[in-house]
């Protein structure tokens, strides 16, 4: 597992987008276990004043509706650890690994992931860290707003 | 906590007019601390080819964005068990507790919502488990298929 995964780039891409757009710069992709994508999505908080679709949200919904077999050995590609809800999501589909960019600002809920079987790789990206301190030293507001915790 | 409760009796419309639409008929509403409904909605799986758009999910996304403590103390009233997406998305905003309308069709994260310090209410209505059994009976794969499940 490792940054030039087709997965992890598309998610990159994907943050960069929303960062683009002045949203939470999150991005996420589902990938089969076959290496094909099926979604791919990022965080629309601030786009579609959204608070539901979190980047992994927004790629499984972009893949659409999916027999339980399509996600069957899949990899959920995020640029930052997922919170409760999106880990829940990819428990809810039975996602078999989760890889995250990064885990420095922020910790959602990998141990849970781990407790449900799903296994968890990091793979520590600077540029997912730097893309989310950037946002959340300018919007800190959207940022906290966006783990429903009070801004700091 | 009863089945007379203004976000039991919403959860509950949105459930019927989700089976009037030929959707899964699960529906929810989220009231806040003061008894004020802040969103309401039902599953659109059917509706809109939406594997994400769940119940609880519908009525978060139709609050529209909000600062963590409009969340305080809430309660998220939904007719079935919630599954584990749903169970996180409640995670995720400190919803205070969950109200369900039955959990004999499935039975989803109550545990983990127990764990997090979530109160869990169930009112064991016959409608809402009514309505569950109709639906799966005459669309199984559209059931399974929202719960992650191959079809039986």
């Amino acid at each position: 597992m490792s940054q030039s995964d087709i997965g992890f780039k598309a998610a990159l891409e994907e943050a960069r987008k929303g960062a683009d757009e002045g949203g939470v710069p999150i991005g996420a992709c589902l990938v089969s276990a076959d290496g094909k994508i099926l979604g791919r999505g990022h965080n629309m908080r601030v786009q579609k004043n959204s608070p539901t679709i979190h980047a992994e949200i927004s790629a499984l919904e972009n893949a659409g509706r999916l027999p339980a077999s399509a996600y069957k050995d899949a990899t959920m590609y995020t640029t930052l650890s997922p919170c409760d809800m999106c880990t829940g999501a990819c428990i809810l589909y039975k996602v078999r690994r989760v890889v995250l960019g990064e885990n420095n600002t922020f910790v959602g809920g990998e141990a849970h992931l781990k407790e449900r079987g799903v296994e968890v790789v990091n793979v520590r990206s600077e540029e997912c860290e730097k893309l989310m301190t950037t946002f959340i030293k300018k919007h800190p507001e959207d940022w906290y707003e966006d783990i429903g915790e009070p801004s700091k």
